[in-house]
This record gives C-alpha cells, structure tokens and sequence, in this order.
C-alpha cells in the first residue's frame, strides 16, 4: 500500500479536490447566476457544445436535414462549460442536471424539453420517424445498442479520458482500471462491427451516431491523445466502420457545430443556417 | 505530487490491476466457456443477478403482474457474475456486453433479444402500455431521466462505489471526485422531488424504477455502507420518495429476485412463479 488515505467519517468539499476543473464540479446542483437563454428563428433550439455528446445530436440534426426535412432546421446555441453557461437559470429550467446537450422543440403548442443526448436522439428519431426502424426487432437492436453507449461513455470519458489525460496526477490504478474496460469497450465494438456493417445492423441508425462521437473520434485519434497507449489500430473494424462513417456530409458538418477548438475550418460557435456551416468549411485547405 | 507513476507508451494488460475482480475485469470482450442458457416455460425469460441494475427489471415485472398483465409472468435465471456466467457462449448470444440483465422475449414468432437495463423497460413498457405516458410531453420527461440514470449511475458504482468499497487501497482523489459527483446527483434529485411526487412529475413510471435501486437503496443505507459518509439524511426529498416506493408490494418482490445475498427472506436466487417469491417473503420476522 502505497497509500495511507483513510476516508474522513462524513465526506466534505474541499475545493482543491476538483482539480482543473474546480470551477464546473460541484457537489450540489441548480442555478449559480439568473440568466435566460437565446432563442433563435427556428422550430428546434439546440443548447450545446462540441464534445462528443454535443455532436451526437447536431450529426442527428444534419442527418434529417440531408434527408429532406427542412422542419429539423436549428439554431445552435453555444453552452461554454468552462465559463459556467451550464449553470444559468435559463440553462437549468430545461436541464436540471447542467449538462450539455440540451434542446427545446417550439414547433409544438407547448414547447416539449429534452435533455440527455441519448433523449434527445430517441425523440428527434420518432418525431421524424428517421433513423430508428418501426420493425420491433430492428428497433430493439438499435435501442439497445444506444443504452449501451449512454452507460459506457461515462468508463471512457469521466473515467479513462479523466485519468489519463485531465487529472491533476497520473494515478496508476484508476488509469489501469479504465484503460482495461476501455479497450474491452474497443473490442467488443471490433467483434461486433466484425459481423454488421453498422453497429445495430446492416442500417445507419441513432445507434451508430450515439457512439460514433466517443468511439470513432477515439480510434481516429480524436480524443485524450491516447492513438498509442490504447493502441487503436488493433481494432480494424471500428476503424473502417468510424472512416466510413466520417464520409457522410451530415458528419463533417454537425462534428463542428457549437465547437471552439481545433482547426479553423473546425470551429463554428453558433449555428443558425445551412451557410453558417459551408462557410466554415471552405476554409479547408483542398490538397 | 505523492505519485510519480508514467504510464507505458502502450498500455497491456497486467493481471494485478484488476484487484478483487480479476476475474471479472478483461480487456477483451467474448464467451470464455460454451454453455447455453436455460429457458422456462412462461413467454419472457431473465437472465440477472438481484443487483441494481437487476432489480430495475425484476420490480418492472412485478409491477406488470400486480398491474394483471399474466402475460408478464417470468422465468429468472441466476447470473453469478462472481463465477463468470456472463462469459458463457449462450449469455455473450443475448448480450455480447456481457453484462446482467438481459432478457429473451420468447413470445414472438422470432425470439426478442434486449439487453441493458434501459433498453429492457423501455421494451416492456411499450410492449405492455404500462409506466411510461403516452403523450408527447410527458413520456419526454419520462425519458429524459431514465436516460439520466444510465449515464448517472455509471458514476455512483463504477466511479464511487468502486473507490470508496471495493477498490484494494483507499485514493483520496478518486474518492473525493466520485463522491462529490454522487452527492451532485443526490442534490438534484433532492430538488426534483421537492417539485414532483415521482421523478419524472406526478405520476410513477419507468424513470422512478430506474432511479429507485441505485439512488433509492443508497439513501436508505443498502449499498457501499456509506450512509454516514455521504450524509444521506440531508436529502429529505429522496428520503420521502425511497420510503414510500418502498412500501409498493410490487417492490418489495422485485428486488429480492436473483438475489443471493443478505437476510434469509431477501435471498431468491431464481424465480419461475409468484410462490417461489411469496415463499421466500414469509421467512421475514413478523415483529
């Protein structure tokens, strides 16, 4: 034992704790400051930012739109987490829980908000009736598969990607306990993208757009700069299925929306039209 | 900085990491011995163990049978993580996840396979037209928090209640940071139910069956023996809202299945029909 750490009998906060990210983890929740939130032109109204969970719903939201529905169109609102957004009164009335993505339907009487990005995939999938199959049996694949993702993402990114890239000190075990539940994250997909074209299936579904963002970006050396250490390339099949995915315009364009890093031609704040986004992305060079 | 540890280029697997769940703990995924899975004789069988996520299923089915729905009578099979089960060739074919519950619905023309405790009440309550709304703004609610527990949880047991009760040493940093998150999560739900009878407003629902045996058994002092150390009683909301699910018989049923653990009458490793629960439930003291 390395350590002679003996918890305290009754747990209190001590700000060091939280590490770089003092300022967004708290141990309670609700409103820090009063502050209502933008509300665009268009039926939807996306609150958000580009990490993985935010690009899951502006991918599902380009989707719909490349898929004719002009009444999927969106404004995206920035939520900069590390400046507190999240902990707006406007923020927090549609998501107690101050966690980005979070998105008001006004097109309705009453406007329905939804939270949590695998909620707001299920509702934007069965409000345009797109990328779910009615058929039971499909349709469980497909659910199942997104459960799975909302459970899974937490190993990886509030343990894995917390521990060895974020943490205030390099901690053996935490990083070796979710280094190995990452990497048996890694080979499932890879037996199971093995078999199907698509993580559910032979189809494109909200199941492959849920974990396309953490998983894909993963193998595609995206996130945590951990290419190496989780050795991606010895899982061909996620890397196929997570190039082949990057392929499909509706990708390229939401995995920029609400984003404020990386290349230029990778950082659209705001989103509010189709144009905001192709002019984006003709800043990338063509060679 | 206590620790001056540098993780390897590329991480492999070293067996001492996985601690007391070696066994259990792989970075691969896939079956480990070829058995297949018994089948009962009623439409839906279960293959679980009485833990959380477990219990979210077996109180579902018992709610659906207190509610008269007779097609809901179930066949529950033990799952002893602790032995490998979920490595054998028959469970890795319902739940390649290799994870409890999963559950076959054998009364279709083609067997229904759903795997993750979401995906299987999402399934059920569609299926029966049971404990999730309807119409469009409240089953969104519904929804939104049932997706929360299954991004939520993974940081009560995975993140705080490996740190603080399974893991071989004590880490102050994990436990503060888990632990904090944990008590974020117990504040919010402490404000949701000062506003809502129920999690997802005033009606009970899969979202309250969700939520109930993880945040629920941890308020009531049934799980990591942290009662003390998180201060349990200072969410009085949750505290009301625990007790009185509680008192529903279909609960106090539910949460004793698969479950191999504890006082003689909360132990019922498998479940064919209602007497072997009743049965079980008649050992408990009367006084």
């Amino acid at each position: 034992m390395q350590n002679q750490y003996t918890p305290a009998k009754v747990w209190t906060v001590d700000d060091k704790d939280a590490g770089e990210w003092a300022k967004i983890n708290r141990p309670i929740s609700g409103a820090t400051h009063e502050k209502i939130l933008p509300v665009g032109q268009h039926g939807l109204q996306l609150y958000s930012l580009g990490t993985p969970n935010g690009q899951k719903v502006t991918i599902m939201l380009e989707e719909l739109l490349a898929a004719g529905h002009q009444d999927a169109e969106y404004d995206a609102h920035l939520i900069n987490i590390g400046e507190g957004d999240q902990f707006s009164s406007g923020f927090v009335a549609v998501n107690p829980n101050s966690k980005i993505p979070a998105l008001v339907d006004r097109s309705a009487d009453t406007p329905i908000e939804v939270f949590e990005s695998g909620s707001i995939l299920l509702y934007l999938a069965e409000k345009f009736g797109l990328l779910l199959p009615e058929a039971t049996e499909k349709r469980v694949k497909v659910m199942n598969w997104l459960f799975w993702l909302q459970g899974a993402a937490p190993y990886l990114g509030g343990g894995f990607g917390h521990f060895y890239a974020y943490a205030p000190e390099k901690l053996e075990y935490p990083i070796n306990r979710f280094t190995m539940e990452t990497k048996r994250q890694l080979d499932l997909l890879d037996k199971q993208l093995a078999e199907n074209h698509y993580i559910a299936g032979e189809t494109y579904s909200i199941a492959d757009i849920a974990i396309w963002p953490w998983y894909g970006n993963l193998v595609l050396g995206n996130l945590y700069e951990a290419k190496t250490f989780l050795d991606v390339d010895s899982y061909p099949h996620v890397q196929r299925w997570a190039k082949k995915i990057l392929e499909r315009p509706a990708v390229q364009r939401g995995k920029i929306v609400n984003r404020t890093w990386g290349e230029p031609w990778e950082q659209l704040p705001e989103r509010h039209n189709m144009a905001d986004i192709t002019n984006v992305l003709s800043l990338k060079p063509k060679f």
